[in-house]
């Protein structure tokens, strides 16, 4: 009824849009799931999951947008509390968000032609990435 | 215990806004669900779903915001390199997410009296949207 | 396989960013669950549901980004139609979201060490407001 597995990826100290797709479709194929669905969700609070078309431009875009939403040369109260100079990616994980759902018919995952899941990292220092990959299946 | 359906709705080339609550009701009254959960969720990558209360102000306050957070009319890299001219709706859609979960308790979905359940359709041209409704439920 | 349950807070008029986490910790173990995820939803259209960092560095810096999306005093449509003078929580609520998933892994909620759950309260007068804390596991 439920399958946990895990994806790992490794991040740079710039913003990282890494697109999980392959994966992700590796682990509900290997499941032989025909209908349920998949949650995805990155632990920690400086990334975030979501989905897009994953063309350098649009990615670039995407980028930008999030920096004039949160810049990261600005003043944050987290950065002067802790000198860690992430407070940027705290705010950006928080308004993005760590989960992402999408529900499997027919055996195959219910994405758009050109809709790609893409993990989102934010962090000031290379980070380890554990994302965790929750199908929730009927019996068969 | 899964039940897989959809909702079409027709879009035009403006930023549209539509409620979808009378559908998912529809969807989770004809189901008989007591206990679960409904999970919606757009295929494509330049739609959104969430909530709000659908009336004319709020949703062109919303309209408005997003606008500001990624303006129609700004230079996008998306735009350069494939000339569709609707890399705003990549970033907004990106920004907003596809997802959408809302508890089934007591056969009710646990929305607010004042609160519905949008698609927001970026696009700059009309689409035929497919929204995927699916419902988990206890087997009764 | 599905427990449904119910969180209580009490809201001011001001912006809060309230720490969810001990309740909902609280529900998981109660539920003496192995395997499986929860669902948590805020009924409303003023309020939303996230992960941070929750220190007061942190919260400020969120508070001010979301101020800068979406400020209170701006001029809103909603507030012009309805004079309720909360139209920019609205925005803010639809822009971040009501629900919240978060997978349960070896008997444990597999958020990061520094990552917990808030409830975000945008509305101009207190509030009394309800969660949902739905969990989907796998029979025992």
């Amino acid at each position: 009824m439920i399958q946990n597995s895990e994806i790992y990826v490794e991040t740079t100290s710039k913003i990282d849009v890494l697109d999980l797709t392959p994966e992700v479709m590796g682990v509900v194929r290997r499941a032989s799931v025909d209908s349920g669905h998949v949650t995805l969700f990155v632990p920690g609070s400086t990334a975030s999951l979501t989905t897009i078309e994953f063309e350098s431009g649009a990615v670039a875009d995407l980028k930008a947008a999030i920096e004039r939403m949160a810049p990261q040369a600005m003043v944050y109260a987290h950065n002067e509390r802790w000198g860690d100079g992430n407070g940027y990616a705290h705010v950006r994980a928080a308004i993005l968000g760590p989960s992402l759902h999408i529900p499997i018919v027919d055996g195959a995952l219910t994405l758009g032609t050109w809709q790609q899941v893409v993990l989102l990292d934010f962090d000031n220092r290379p980070r380890s990435r554990r994302i965790i990959v929750q199908i929730i299946r009927e019996d068969g």
